[in-house]
This record gives C-alpha cells, sequence and structure tokens, in this order.
C-alpha cells in the first residue's frame, strides 16, 4: 500500500489537474442538482408532504442513477471522485495527494453550491431542503449511519476502480458507486437522510442557510471514507502494485 | 477539437447516411412510444389525476429504460442520438456535418410524431400529453431548467461515448445516456416536464395541435446541448483526436 | 440476409439442441415465474385492488429484471430467447430453423405453464391473472399495441445481441432486452397488460382456464416480432454476415 | 463436473482464504445493512403500516442494487457469495470445498448479526424485521417459494460468473445475481418474504431473538441453491472445464 503524500504545487496546477477540477466541479453541480431537485420535486408535488415510500424510492433511485452518471463522466479525467468522503478515502489509501485532494473538496463544494443556487431558481424559489436526523434519532446515531454507509461506498471504490486486480469489474464499476448510494439511501434516508458525501450536504445548507447540524455529514462520511481507505488498502492491495495515482 | 462543418448532399444521400436516418426514426418513434405511453398510462390509472410521486417514478423509469434501448439499437448505425439537441451539440462539436444532421432531426421528428399517433390509436383515443412549465414556474425558469438537464445529457454523451479515450466507459455509454435521462426527470418532471429532446416534446404537440410555450423545448434543449458539446470539446478532447464521424 | 430455413431433424435432436431445450424451459419457467408472481403479489398486498402506478412499478420493473436473467442465463446455451415472438422473429431472419423453433417454442409454453401451477401452489391458491385488454381497449387497439412493443423488443434482440456488427454491445445486450420489456409494460400494462410473449401470456391462460382473447397475445407479438426480423435482417445485416445459428 | 471435495485445514487456513472469510464478513454486513434497513425505513415512514406496493418496490429494489454491489466487492477476493445457500450450490458443484465453504458460512452469519445490531443502534432502538410466512401462505408453501427462488439465484451464480464458457456474461455477472433477488423479492415478498439467503434470515432472527419458522429460510434456500449447483453443474459444465476454485 502506497502512503499518505502531500504533494506539490506544481503537480497540483497543471493542465491535467486543472481540467480534473473542472471536472469535479460539472460533475458534483450535475450531481447534486438532480439529487437535491429530486427532494424538491417531492415537496412540488406533495405540497410539502412528509416523506413516504414512494417518494423515498423517487428520491434514491434519482441520486443513485445521477451519481453513476457523474462518475461516468468524470471517471477518465479526474476519477470521478464527486464527493469529498471518496477523495478522503482515496488519500487515506495513497491513492491522490493531499494537496490535489484539497483542491478536488474546493471544486467539489462549489459546484454543490452552484447547483442549489440554480435550484432555488428554476423551481421559482421553492426552498432547498437540507440534510437532518430524523425525529427519534439522535446526532451520534446519525453519525454512525453515515459512517457505515459511506465506508460501503468507498469500500466500492476501491474494489471496483481502484483496486489493480479489479479486471471486467472496471467496466461496472461507475455503476456499483451510483447504486449503493441508491441502495443505502433506501435504508438511511429516513433516518439521517442518507448523505454519504459533505458536498451533498454542503451545497443545500448555503443555500438554505441552515448549517444545524452540519458537522455530521462531515464527520461520518469522513470517517466512513478514511476506514474504508485504511482497511481495504491494508488488506486487500498487495505493496507491489497501487502506484499513486489521481485516476481510477 | 474539429470545427462545425456544413458537409456535402453526396455524404448525406449515402446508403449509410439513409439507413442513419431509418434507424434514427425506428429509435425515435420506440423511445417516443414508451415515454409519452407512460405519461398516458398514469392518466388511464387514476383517471387524470394529478401527477404523484409514483408517477414521477413510473414516467422516469420508463423514459430512462426506453432511451437506453433506443440509444442502443441505434448507436452502431446512427450513433443513437434519437435527439435533435444530442444531435446539435455534436454538430457543434463537429462530430456530425450540419446537412446531415438536419436530416437527422427530421426523422427523428418524423418518428415521434408518428409515435403520438399511434398512441392515440392504441389507447383508444385518449389525449396526448404535452410538455409544459407547472403552476408556479416561469417560461425563464423552464428555459434555465431545460438548459441545465439537457447539458447533463449531452456532456454524458460526449464522456461516454465521444471521447476518444472514453475506453471501456464505451461499454456502458447507452446506459449512462439513458439513465441521466431518467435522474433528470424524477428531478425536473414537476417544474418543466423534463424534456432535455425537443422531438420528445414536439410530437405530442403535433398529435395534440398545442404549441402553447412549445419554444422552450426547442430553446432550451438547443443552448444546453449546444453548451456541453463547444465546453466538452474545447476543454476535454486533445486535437489530434476527434476525426469528423456520424457514429459515435 | 439468410433466408427461412427449416432444418433437420438430425440437428434439432442433437444433443446441444436439447440442452437449448432444457434452458429455455427453464428460463421461461423463472421469468414467468417472477413477473406474474409480481402481479399476484400486487393482488395480496392490495386485496385485489385496481392496478394503480405504484403497483405497475412493481410489476414492469420485476418483468424487466427477471427478463434481463433470464436471457442472461440461457444466452450462451440456447440464445436465450424465453420468448416465442422472438424464436419467431429470429426464424423470420435465418437466425434458427423452423424445426428447431418449434421445440423452442414448446420448452417455453411448458415451462410457463409450470410456472403457473407453481404460483398457484405456492401463494396458497391465489388466482393467475390473464393478460386481457382494458375496458376502453379493442381487440385491434390491443393487437396494435402488442405489434409496437413486440416490434421494439425483438428488433432490440436483433440490434444488440444479433447483428455481427454489435461490438461492445453484446456485453450489455440481456439487459437493454430485459429493460425494453419493463420500459414497454410500463407504457402499455393499462391498455393490452404488456405481454410481448405469447409463452408469457399462455402459461396463465392454460392455470386460469381462460383463453377469451387469448389469440390477441400470439398474433399481435408474432406480427410485431416478425416484422422486426424482416425489416432488421434486410435493411441493416449485410449479406456476407449472420450465418445460420441457434445462438447469439 | 468436478466432484464435491472436502478440503484440508491449511487451504483453508492460507492467507488468501482468511481475507476470503472478511471479505465475505463485510460484503454480508453492508448488503443486509442495506437490505434490512430499507424494511426497517418503510415501517419509519408508515408508523408500522402493513406493505403496500411502493413500499414493496422500495425493499426490492434496495436489495437488488445492494447484492449487486456486496458481490461486485467481493467478487475478485471471495468470489462474493454473500449468501450460504449459494457457497452451499457452489459446494454440490464442486467450486467451493465444504470446510471453506463453512467458514464461509461462518463469516456470512457473523456479518448478517453485526449488521442487525448496528442498524438497530443507529435507527434509535427500532424492531428488526423477521422473516416470516404471510397469512395465508403454509410452512411448505413458503418452503417451496423459497426453494425455487434461490434455485434462480444460484442458476445465475453458475450461468454467468462459474460456467467457463460465459464468456462476455462475467461482466455483467454481479448485476445478474442483484437483480434476479430485486426481481424475485418482486414476486415472493408478500409470500415468503423473499429471502433466498439463510445469512439475511439469521441476523434479524437473532437480533430480534424470534426463530419462529426461522428453520424455513434454510431448508428452503439450500435445497434450491444444492438442486442448481446439481442441474447445472450436470447439465450445462463439460467435464473438461470447470476446475475446483474458491472463486469466480
Amino acid at each position: 500500500m502506497p502512503g499518505i503524500a502531500f504533494g506539490s504545487f506544481d503537480d497540483s496546477f497543471s493542465l491535467s489537474s486543472i481540467k480534473s477540477y473542472v471536472a469535479e466541479f460539472i460533475s458534483t453541480l450535475l450531481f447534486v442538482f438532480a439529487g437535491v431537485g429530486s427532494a424538491i420535486a417531492f415537496a412540488k408535488l406533495t405540497a410539502d408532504a412528509d416523506l413516504d415510500p414512494a417518494g423515498l424510492v423517487a428520491i434514491a433511485v434519482c441520486h443513485g442513477l445521477a451519481l453513476f452518471v457523474a462518475v461516468s463522466i468524470a471517471a477518465n479525467i479526474s476519477g470521478g471522485h464527486v464527493n469529498p468522503a471518496v477523495t478522503f478515502g482515496l488519500a487515506v489509501g495513497g491513492q491522490i495527494t493531499i494537496l490535489t485532494g484539497i483542491f478536488y473538496w474546493i471544486a467539489q463544494c462549489i459546484g454543490s453550491i452552484a447547483a442549489c443556487y440554480l435550484l432555488s431558481f428554476v423551481t421559482g424559489g421553492l426552498a432547498v431542503p437540507t440534510h437532518a436526523v430524523a425525529a427519534g434519532v439522535g446526532a451520534i446515531q446519525g453519525v454512525v449511519m453515515e459512517i457505515i454507509i459511506t465506508f460501503a461506498l468507498v469500500y466500492t471504490v476501491y474494489a471496483t476502480a481502484v483496486d489493480p486486480k479489479k479486471g471486467d469489474l472496471g467496466t461496472i464499476a461507475p455503476l456499483a458507486i451510483g447504486l449503493i448510494v441508491g441502495a443505502n439511501i433506501l435504508a438511511a434516508g429516513p433516518f439521517s437522510g442518507g448523505s454519504m458525501n459533505p458536498a451533498r450536504s454542503f451545497g443545500p445548507a448555503v443555500a438554505a442557510g441552515d448549517f444545524s447540524g452540519h458537522w455530521i455529514y462531515w464527520v461520518g462520511p469522513l470517517v466512513g471514507g478514511g476506514l474504508a481507505g485504511a482497511i481495504y488498502s491494508n488488506v486487500f492491495i498487495s505493496n507491489e502494485h497501487a502506484p499513486l495515482s489521481s485516476e481510477f
């Protein structure tokens, strides 16, 4: 397993790195636009009713499909992280330098904010819903939920897209990465909201000006993603493989 | 990036070009038949109730799956555009000549009209629903919504099917192209209808004889598709690649 | 395009042909068990309520996914027809002999009947629902609906699995074949039922002892499948390719 | 077809075998967490209402997608069984030794138990629902239902992932394996619950302390999986292929 690397400014400002940041910005914008849009669509259709099973299916399927595509369209440019927790998990496993990772984070967060302001405009000013734990669920439970489901997501990234022995799995990697998010929202949506992605939570928080409980959606995903990166790298990736690379 | 090319009549009337127009006609007919059919099916099942989340899932999933298949079955013949905005976005990036593109548009629009008249017959004369912005959503908002979601669609076409460095992504390109439409309808359906495709909107407008607000579904998708073609071609495709080709 | 061939008894009783019949029997049994089972599941959950959009999604998704798998698991043995209309469409295009095709039909129909009797047992004797046109839809409309949607299915089989120039599409062919059925049921379900498959309709008719209107589900799918085979073979497959083969 | 093999302790305690057990533990944990989580999510959203079609879609889609991913992420390490019935079916066909299979079972069952206790915590102490046959369905019907649907699952594993002539199907094997479970839950959910997986049923039984009727979810899946292994191996896999291997 390669170690964590800080990286150099030269690398992080190369033309190919800058294209990566643009790709992360665009992919995160399009993912958050569709995902948060589906939550606003539910509110529009039901006049702000409480979430029901049909609405949960709509929102989960939308996130799953949109993330599949967002990962696909950036895969060959930036690696298709679309998520600070994925970038962090890859940094922990030595797949991206910390410095380049910071620029990924910035691109992702700006993309998410842009998506939310666009949504606010195109929906005629409807509220942008933020992530929050449900009634009956404490902050610690929310954090643990986000840890587990983000672990699943980043472990999937490693197994299908990073692992040098992935073979044919690489072809369907973006599908696996998107659809584990769809599946996990079907389970976690009514409890923690099922974020798995600090940028996905950050844009709505900025647009709505509401940061209550927002820390949950950084701590949970980053711990879960970091754990997945550490465990997968150490247990399943051999020493002689897995060179440092910002693409997967 | 290759420039925009007008093309020659000889090319546009070659046997292989004519097969392309037939393929676009058939694919668009089958896509619109299923997609618009799912909207009529909702009206049939609910006696014309307002759209609800379960109906949105049915319509979005139907469009997503049908477009995946419609793109697949034309991919090796015409490139599988099935959409004037895709054809336009590819012309902007120099992937198809303007002249051939015009014949694609005609084939797509005729396919869509045929689908809608067939639907009118097989459903026993039920109304064919047209695209329109929802109450509380203005025309400008509708146009911007269609620009953003069509940008996502055509950007996906470029990244997964056109880009010479697409690699294994090519295998799942039709799936990504279909499913970004499914995801975007889950977000945009209750606001602009989520067309992303002037032909998809044109057939129902002709069959219903209702062109109110119809311009939104040409302006929005063409601007969004053209932007995606210009940006992807200039930022992410190198000069030495991407020869002029009507197939992707 | 190869012509229609009658075939020889020796070929149709070779060990590999008999394995094909077994594979078709098993795949059709498993497909019909899941598909018809999902319709009975709706009746169970709702105490025989009229179909609603959520139920339509459940039934369409089940058919789509089950057919994807049923085609996959037989693809390398029998070609994965799982449907007399597919077999007929392939015979029209010269991809299977008439004699072998007849044995495919028998295997498919027996598989469907077996599935329905098994369903009757495991559901504690609930009624097995048969295909029929909805109120307000005539027999001719039903036939035309089934022609169009089965045309889409068999055209998809040709474009993704038979066409020698299919390339990478072959990898996702079973997915395209299954999911066009899912999409078409979302459109046609509330009108003709969305069969596209005489065997899928035959098993329930036998188990329920109800053959009223049953002819629609043979005439429509066979005409649609035959048309797709004739058109695709003549327009899109070159002479020098497409040898006679029972596998695709 | 290779015969059933007991195996040696040396093989079952090699480093690569131990990694396999870790991979099975993690994959089963993540699959059960999402799957059972989606059932608890329905209870949370509806205040413990009876299952309805929208809820069935949510639960079936969640299981299908989560299993697709769980199989994918373990495929190159343990073969991605995630299910004692799959392990048993593979042992019957000589694809894994009995001794190694027993350790797979243990890893799968511990993963499932861990998932259920985690769910109990993160949901704020909500009940973990166990599998049981529905009112109007007897134990024998439940067993036969589970036999048939698990047969479909393990037959799919053989046809798409084990069979040496699988070819391109191998690329989409995890998708076929996951989605046949999704399809079968849409059919069997309201009758037997649609387990197909003793570990999936065992964890909730332990966490809830309720083993009534639990035997159904061992007997049915093991008989179905064993039948599929015996039939597929003997009918469709030639003698000269299919070496003993714990990976597929």
